[in-house]
């Protein structure tokens, strides 16, 4: 079975906000096994929401719509769902008494034009929104469910896993299943597929291998669908257990999410403390790792030392080293790690220095250098450089990536 | 004219990518007059591809393409596209010869499935790639432009800024278009709309209004569009002139980027710098900021001090104030940005502290409670609480957005 999903919002399409709640809903939706098809973004205009409706009613056997529920004038999603159902509007009760609870609990009062957000057609199925004033709608049609919710992400979000999820579970009843993702690092994904051509030939028709390059990483994911749960899991296991040995160079760990969920796991299984020292990665280490819940459990903190007075300072770096051989540097880079480790007073810490660019580079050391080093209370250090020339955004993504395997296979290694 | 994109990718589809594609190049076209009308986002499937070119044929005067044009098994867009315009495919020498610098420069030895890359139909206009080995393609039928490009970001950026937006415009000659953003603090949406209400009605058809809500941000977007360059222009200045008085209340800056965009041209202009000390938002504020190239002109460092031993060991924030305040407190808050500004030697520093949750909360002190304080070289400091109750990553984004928010506001009062 197909879902389409589509996600409305001028503000899609002049790229003023990224579609974040596409890949949201696709994620949800696959982990239950329910496969989406197609997204389509388009903008809050009445034609093409209709256009786009009843297209996906042709393809599609269930249509997820998020988006122009607001309470303002380009907000005519649930007036063209209406329209398309043939149904009146009318103000539900319930709606209304959760616009009111809301708007009481922020000390707010409540205008004509939020009480429009309790209109609703007559004919469709009324969701709650507990987090958020638009109610979501869900719509029936030969047999094929048409659900429409906010397109404020974190009120979609509370809606998809409260309440869509498990209709569209109990209406669709979909096959079982099952992912497995093997992160790889330091082999691009032609070299791969070379490598694992005959594996990737022999895998059965009903588990896929998909490709999936991120910064500086390649993920490798299997997904088994099929009816026998047992079996496929199985069959699952056993791939992935062929698979391990043609790629055992390149291997970082299983994982859906991203590395500092695997370094977060690594650190509380053996009781660790984190800290980072960060000058080219501006914080964006700290920020990752602190994006988990529960961080303060192993994250002691962060030093970014963007500024040399800050390395030599506060942190304790040697005003000669950086004078001789630069910031971008070996020795830098490690008296970062091990002061951090002292002065945050941590088992680890993982340090960048780097040319982010665009500017700043030269000929011995040209935009994209980076050394990053991981240190530990006993003193010991590990350093290494890299060039990731790149955006400046991609740049830093790479040498956070890379910082995080690092510091994985470092402490693997029982350092 | 009307653009469609199509953005090809299994991991689109399965929520582990977010299509960043999309909105990057939405952005890039709607700068330049171009009307992106929809974005379709399909798997790496022949018959997906074939039917959404051929849909998009009817409706739209232009599709752009990414994704699919890797060198590994699911990769067919090239040979879906040969198809639908009954082309062969032959070796391109040029693509060919890029091909083996990329591997050149990088050590690697060319694959026979490398050299795959260098195919392309023979009835497309090659658009050259030159940070990566996949080429583009441009296709023409019935005056309408039919553009292929990789999927991978940078390499997509590269092309569409070199090549592919300067071939629509040549091609399609669009009218011109001008943007004013105008970012707004502390109203919601549908208050903002009852409150401008009459001005929004009695805009020129030409000029439209979208509000663009963002974490504790909401965006007035002016965008004003026609033949007349100069009447266009003078009229949307007008407009902004009537909406302003409107608004002023909630009035932080013009900007299309984000707010630390606003904050470093201010510490430019002022010729002053900045630091920042962050407990809960665990580094996304220097993240941030540092993203902006040449940051390191006015931005000298952090310290992220999640546990409340760096707060006090490193910062010098007084352990008698976190036992009887608690970390999450005015005057834990006030004195983590009095002590970044001695610590980290800057002008300005600002500071959080608060609870991002899930967990960690209390009746007093509920999950979403947060303080922020910014304070001067002059040993000024102002503080403010808030709750900003969500989800850990809009939490974050919010508290650093306010955090941005008092700072500006704080500086331009001459403090």
């Amino acid at each position: 079975m197909d879902i389409e999903i589509i996600n409305i919002g001028d503000e899609l399409l002049i790229g003023q906000v990224v579609n974040t709640n596409a890949s949201f809903m696709s994620e949800e939706l696959n982990k239950v096994g329910l496969n989406v098809n197609r997204v389509t973004t388009i903008a809050d205009d009445a034609n093409e929401i209709e256009l786009s409706v009843l297209n996906a009613l042709e393809h599609a056997d269930c249509i997820l719509i998020t988006g122009g529920l607001g309470p303002t004038k380009d907000d005519i999603t649930k007036y063209t769902l209406a329209k398309i159902f043939e149904s009146e509007m009318e103000e539900d009760e319930n709606v209304l008494a959760n616009i009111k609870r809301i708007f009481d609990h922020r000390g707010y009062t409540l205008t004509p034009t939020n009480r429009l957000q309790a209109l609703v057609p007559k004919k469709c199925r009324v969701i709650e929104n507990l987090v958020g004033t638009a109610p979501g709608m869900c719509f029936e049609k030969e047999g094929k469910l048409i659900i429409s919710m906010p397109g404020v992400p974190f009120e979609m979000k509370a809606m998809m896993q409260r309440h869509v999820i498990p209709i569209l579970l109990s209406h669709y009843k979909p096959s079982a299943i099952f992912h497995k993702t093997i992160i790889t690092q330091g082999v691009g994904e032609s070299f791969l597929s070379d490598m694992i051509e005959e594996f990737e030939l022999a895998l059965p028709k009903y588990i896929k291998l998909a490709y999936l390059p991120a910064a500086n990483l390649l993920r490798l994911r299997l997904s088994a669908r099929g009816e026998d749960e047992k079996a496929i899991k199985q069959e699952l296991d056993n791939q992935v257990e062929k698979l391990m040995p043609l790629i055992k160079d390149y291997f970082i760990g299983f994982d859906e999410g991203d590395l500092s969920v695997l370094v977060s796991k690594l650190l509380l299984e053996k009781n660790k403390t984190l800290s980072t020292v960060e000058s080219c990665t501006g914080g964006n280490i700290a920020h990752t790792i602190t994006l988990n819940a529960g961080s303060s459990e192993y994250y002691k903190g962060t030093i970014v030392s963007y500024a040399n007075q800050v390395k030599t300072e506060l942190l304790g770096v040697k005003e000669e080293s950086i004078q001789n051989q630069g910031a971008v540097s070996k020795e830098v880079a490690e008296q970062m790690a091990l002061q951090g480790v002292k002065k945050l007073n941590t088992d680890y810490c993982v340090s960048t220095t780097g040319i982010a660019g665009p500017s700043g580079g030269s000929d011995e050391k040209p935009v994209g250098t980076v050394w990053i080093a991981v240190a530990n209370a006993k003193g010991e250090c590990l350093s290494k450089q890299f060039n990731f020339y790149s955006s400046r955004e991609n740049f830093i993504n790479r040498t956070t990536n890379q910082a995080f395997a690092m510091l994985l296979s470092w402490i693997k290694e029982g350092k």
